[in-house]
C-alpha cells in the first residue's frame, strides 16, 4: 500500500448525513435476546398463499429466471392496470411494476423532485419518507397529526407554498394504524391538484381496513400517484413485488428510471403475485382484525391510543412520556421489543405496537404491557 | 376535475433530461419482428442450474418469503464475503448482498457521490454509467478508449482533478468483450488509491474470461469497492441477487442506503444463489467460448474487431462508418438486431454482438452481418 493514504471519509456527505434507522436498532438488539416478546415486525405472520408459491415453483420450473420488461410481465401490469383503471374510473391511468412499493416510492420521488423541492408529510410517518426526500435535495415540511393522527386540510393548504411538489399520504398508516376517513381523503386530493401539487398516496395497507371501507385520494383526482405492493396483503415481503400508477408522465419517468436503477421487479416473484391476486385473503385478515381488537381491549385499562382502524398497528402514548424510555425499559424488564417514537418523526410522546404475532405472543406483550404501565402509576 | 389544471410536467428536470435507453428501442423493435436474428440480449442462453432452481423451491417450501436482513442471508453473506476476503487477502473487507449488481452500483454511486463530483469512466461503457453519475449530480469524466479498448494509465492519470471521487471499471467490458491486462489493472488500482480516488470495479462478468484469468483492481489495493451478481455467472439475471465488497466504511453506508431503497435483495433468490456458488460452470462457460470463436471466424473476412478476451460480446466497427445507420439496416434488410454504439458513448463507429444464441441463429447472423458488410464493397 502507499503511504500516502487519503485519510478523509470517502462516504458522500448526504449519504453520512443518514442516521441509520431506530428500527434496525430494535432488530439488532432483538437478535441479542432470548425469546423475546418481539411486536416490532412490520409485516404479516400468516404465510403466503399456497397457489402464489406454487405459481412460483411453477415459474422456476417454466425456467422464467430472465429479466422481465422494464414495466413488468404483461399478465401481471396488464391486470393490475386494469384493475386501478376500473377502480378509478380513468381510462388512461399507467402502472408499472416495481421491486416492493419501496420501490414504487423511490422510482416515484426520483420521477417528482428535483434540488430544493418541498415535500409534504404527515408525522408520525413511515421511516423512509423524510431520508428518501432528504437523499434527493428535497425538503420535508412536517404536519405533526398527533394526538389524533387524523389530516387537517386547512393546515395542508396553509402548509403550501411555490416550493411544493409533493405531498405523502399513508393511510391506513405506518405506524399510527389510523385511517383517514373518506371526506378528508377527497378534501386533499381536489387541494392538490388544485394547487398544482402531487398527491403520492402509499396504500401498501389497503387491505387493512377494519372499520369502514378503504377510499383512495385517486378516486377523486387523475394526478393522484398511488403505491402499492404484495408484501403486506400477501405476505410476501421477501418477493419484492409492487407497483406504481398514477398520470402516463409520470409513471413513463418511473418506468425510464426502473432501467437504470432496479431493472426490473423479480421475474419469479411476479409470477406468484398474479397468483396471488385470484387468492382469497379474508380469513388472515379477519384474524388480523381479531388480534386488533384483542389487543386495544387489552390495553384500555393502562394505555391512552386513538383506535386503529387498519394496518397492523397501534400506536399508544407512552406511560412517562417518552417513548424511548419505555420502549428501552420495555427491553431491559420485560425482554419485550416494541418501536419508539423517534423512528416515525420528531415527538417522542408514543411508540409502536406490531400484533402480527401469535395469541401466545400477543397475551405475553398484553401482560408485560401492563406490568410497566403499572410501575408508573 | 378542477379547471385550474396546472400545464407544466410534473417530472422532475432531472429525470426529464434522461435519454430512454438505445437498448429499450432495440427490444421494442425486436418485438415487433418476427422471428427475427436477434443478437441483442445482454444474458446466458443457457438455464439457471438446477441445484439453484431446488434450492428456490426449497426456499419457497420452507417458508422463506419475508424480509431478510439488510445485507442479506448470513449463510449467503458470509460465504461471499469469506470468499473475497480470501481472494484479495483482506480480512477487513466488508460484503453487502444486494438486488442485483445494478443495485449494487446504485448504492454505491449513492455512498460515494455528492453533487458537482466527478467520475472517470471509459467509454464504450456500460449504459448505467452515465445515467446514474449525472441523476446524482456527478460529472462524468470520458476518456474514450477506442480503438484498441485498453486503458491508458497515464490518460487516467492526467484526467483526475481534485474534484474526481470515483472511476468505475468494467473488465471483461460490456460493451466491447474486452479484458483489461493484469498490469494494467494493478497501475490503476494503485493510481487511483495514490490520487485518493475510489476505484469501482465492476466484476459481472468475470466468470466470462476465455484467453487468461480474471484479475481483479482489488488485488492490489484495499480502497477498491468491487460490484459483481449472479446474473450472468449463474443465469439468474431475473433474480436480482448481487452483491458488493470495499472498505467497511463504504460497505456499511451501502447497507445503509439499501434499507432506505431496495431494503433487501429478493429472500428466495438469495438461496438460489447460496446453492448456485456451488455449481460447476464450466460447461455453459466453455459453449460461450465455442461461440465466441465461431463468431470471431465468421467474421473474420469483412469486419474489424479488437479479440474479445471474456464477456459475450463482440464489438466491430461498422462498415461504412456508422453503427446506428448499420444497426438500423440490419433490421430493415435482415431482421437482424444489434445494438448500436451510441447507446454505450459519444462514438457511433461500432455495433455491439450479443453472442448468447442458438448456433442456428448464430450461423443466420454471420451470413447476414456477411451480407450486409459486402454491400458496402
Amino acid at each position: 500500500m502507499p503511504a500516502d493514504r487519503i485519510p478523509t471519509s470517502p462516504v458522500s456527505k448526504r449519504a453520512g448525513a443518514f442516521d441509520s434507522s431506530g428500527i434496525r436498532k430494535v432488530f439488532d438488539l432483538a437478535a441479542q435476546l432470548e425469546d423475546p416478546i418481539n411486536l416490532s415486525i412490520g409485516q404479516p405472520d400468516f404465510a403466503m398463499p399456497q397457489p402464489a408459491c406454487a405459481a412460483a415453483k411453477a415459474a422456476i420450473d417454466g425456467g422464467k429466471n430472465g429479466y422481465t420488461p422494464t414495466q413488468g410481465i404483461a399478465p401481471l401490469r396488464d391486470r393490475l392496470e386494469a384493475d386501478a383503471r376500473r377502480e378509478t374510473e380513468q381510462p388512461e391511468r399507467r402502472l408499472c411494476v416495481t421491486s416492493g412499493s419501496s420501490g414504487g416510492l423511490v422510482l416515484t420521488l426520483m420521477a417528482l423532485l428535483d434540488p430544493g423541492d418541498e415535500v409534504i408529510i404527515f408525522e408520525p410517518a413511515f421511516v423512509m419518507y423524510r431520508p428518501l426526500v432528504e437523499f434527493l435535495g428535497g425538503r420535508c415540511v412536517v404536519i405533526d397529526t398527533a394526538p389524533s393522527f387524523q389530516i387537517d386540510v386547512d393546515r395542508v393548504a396553509a402548509a403550501i407554498t411555490p416550493r411544493t411538489k409533493l405531498m405523502l399520504l399513508n393511510t391506513p398508516a405506518n405506524p399510527t394504524g389510523v385511517v383517514v376517513d373518506a371526506a378528508t381523503v377527497g378534501d386533499l386530493a381536489r387541494l392538490a391538484e388544485s394547487r398544482g401539487v402531487t398527491l403520492v398516496s402509499d396504500e401498501l395497507y389497503r387491505s387493512y381496513c377494519y372499520d369502514a371501507p378503504f377510499s383512495s385520494p385517486a378516486l377523486h383526482s387523475d394526478r393522484v400517484v398511488v403505491i402499492d405492493g404484495f408484501s403486506k396483503s400477501h405476505a410476501m415481503t421477501g418477493w419484492r413485488v409492487g407497483w406504481v400508477h398514477g398520470p402516463r408522465e409520470i409513471i413513463d419517468a418511473c418506468t425510464m428510471l426502473q432501467q437504470y436503477t432496479f431493472v426490473c421487479a423479480p421475474q419469479v416473484g411476479q409470477w406468484a403475485a398474479l397468483a396471488a391476486l385470484d387468492t382469497p385473503m379474508d380469513a388472515p385478515l379477519a384474524e388480523c382484525r381479531r388480534k386488533r381488537d384483542k389487543l386495544m381491549a387489552g390495553l384500555a385499562d393502562r394505555f391512552r391510543f386513538v383506535r386503529p382502524g387498519g394496518a397492523f398497528y397501534i400506536y399508544p402514548e407512552a406511560p412517562g412520556g417518552s417513548g424511548g424510555a419505555f420502549a428501552e425499559r420495555a427491553v431491559v424488564e420485560e425482554k419485550m421489543l416494541v418501536v419508539p417514537g423517534p423512528v416515525f418523526g420528531r415527538a417522542d410522546t408514543h411508540f409502536r405496537i406490531a400484533y402480527t404475532v401469535s395469541d401466545a405472543m400477543l397475551d405475553r406483550g398484553i401482560a408485560a404491557l401492563n406490568r410497566l404501565a403499572a410501575s408508573f402509576d
